[in-house]
């Protein structure tokens, strides 16, 4: 490997990465492309793909290639792209997207515990009114996915004195939790919870696994948070279950089709919030700073961070 | 002192607390009052009283009063009204608000910088368009007081990956932050803060500490959370510079007087937050289990807990 590698920035506001990594002294030749046919132009020359979503094409066009780093934690989409390029290294971002995904996670459980809509009408009205909210505290959130963004959704859990319990398929951490249940224990795990959290990859073993039995075990008082992937969710089952009063509501900033169709009753089911996909923003600044690292590793021959086991998906 | 003490519950709604008492097994008497010529009948016998708001009449028609527990964590109103008593001990809830004002101000905090309005709106127009969001993390949190509430909100900025400065006049707890500020040093304390939270008690000391120098020397961009007492703030420096634009915004949940009047500014000036004195609760349970508690220890000539120091003034 040439300590001057050839990095190919692809997403679609490539400029932007190229520019901070410009200025924060990015060793290498760095070029851009947003669509296929530009990045065809310079890909003989490539070994490291910096990228979003990259159609195969691209990485099967690059004979040097060595490693593709995603801008992503959920690499799905990814693993589908690189299946012909088995030699290829691939990691994805870790430990970037926890803290403003838990951000988003804790805005929308104390906005609903502590009646923010309800207070803001009252002001507009000038209404003065003494009432007693509900609080976090004490109740039970339950944690599907214990990588790091499940984490530290559990770590401010804790911080508001919720019981926590936890889902996920190696039991590392499970210490950490008042509870652990392993991949096929669902129905246990979301038998009391008060909020279900979903923070898995989308692998064929999580395709759907919230399904009709896994919501139907859900208290009625229970809020489903998906910040995962859409199809973690059989989203018909739970469009059901939201109609028929089954659980309380859901908070959705991923969909199996995104945006949502403009008559999916996701938009206007009561209980229902709907966010644009913006939990886990990938900024150009943490981007750039886990791209920087890695790439210094790749140098020095060293473990990348954030390796993509594709036997496992994620 | 008999085993079977005479207790009075004087408030608004004193069958609440006397049902949650009779439930608990409480040992003595308990009468209810919520008016001086109701407790007045009865006054001759009582030993201990359960308070909200008090006037002077109720406690010094009682020649055998011992103990007076307050509902309340902030006392100014009942230090007033006992000064006529100074034979009397008195106590306050401590420990058992922390965790609902810290959510209510978390919830407060979450909802500016994760723009819930915004996403609300653009549900509303099923409207999907990715954009960043801001994050706690990294913020300045100043935290003026440092007693049970305080140090509550001082734990979760600290889950929340803030920067946590406090200050307080004994010094306690001054370990747990970035950085601590005695009394005297409020320029330097706000200087670079992105929040300033105030959970101080309304004492001579404090009374509008946050005034216009204080208030000058916060950043453009600082939000000022008040869950403490309205007169901790000088509210017509507040207005000024608000409507100057001066500070980013307010969330009050205390004034100087409750309900603000329909007039008020602080009902619609932008940025500025309004609730009904909402963030901690005076619960049924909460102060029923504190009262028990206390209660066994007064009648085993135990120290009570939330001792208030009259000269100190909390």
């Amino acid at each position: 490997m040439s300590i001057q590698p050839h990095i190919l920035i692809y997403s679609r506001h490539p400029e932007e990465f190229q520019g901070w990594l410009r200025d924060h002294g990015c060793p290498g030749t760095l070029t851009s492309a947003s669509t296929p046919e530009a990045a065809a132009a310079v890909s003989g020359d490539i070994d490291v793909i910096l990228c979003g979503r990259v159609p195969a094409d691209v990485l099967e066009c690059a004979p040097r290639l060595r490693w593709v780093q995603s801008m992503n934690a959920g690499i799905e989409d990814l693993l589908v792209s690189a299946a012909g390029r088995p030699d290829v290294v691939l990691t994805r971002i870790v430990d970037l997207f926890g803290g403003p995904i838990a951000e988003y996670v804790f805005a929308e459980l104390l906005a609903r515990v502590r009646e923010l809509e309800r207070l803001r009408a009252m002001q507009a009205r000038r209404e003065w009114e003494h009432f007693i909210c509900d609080t976090l505290a004490g109740k039970t959130l339950g944690v599907a996915g214990l990588g790091s963004i499940g984490r530290e959704i559990v770590r401010k859990g804790r911080a508001f004195d919720m019981k926590v319990y936890g889902l996920s398929r190696s039991g590392d951490h499970a210490g950490y939790m008042d509870r652990h249940f392993v991949s096929d224990a669902w129905v246990d795990f979301v038998r009391d919870l008060d909020v279900l959290v979903l923070t898995l990859p989308l692998t064929p073993e999580t395709d759907g696994v919230v399904d009709a039995v896994v919501l139907g075990a859900l208290p009625s008082r229970a809020l489903v948070v998906n910040v995962g992937r859409g199809r973690l969710i059989d989203e018909d089952a739970l469009i059901r279950v939201l109609l028929q009063g089954k659980i309380a509501g859901a908070v959705l900033d991923v969909f199996a089709q995104e945006p949502p169709p403009a008559d999916s009753p996701f938009w206007t089911l009561p209980g229902v919030t709907v966010t644009p996909h913006v939990s886990g923003p990938s900024t150009v600044d943490g981007v750039g700073r886990f791209f920087l690292e890695n790439l210094k590793r790749f140098l020095q021959g060293d473990e990348l961070v954030g390796m993509i086991d594709r036997q496992r998906g994620y």
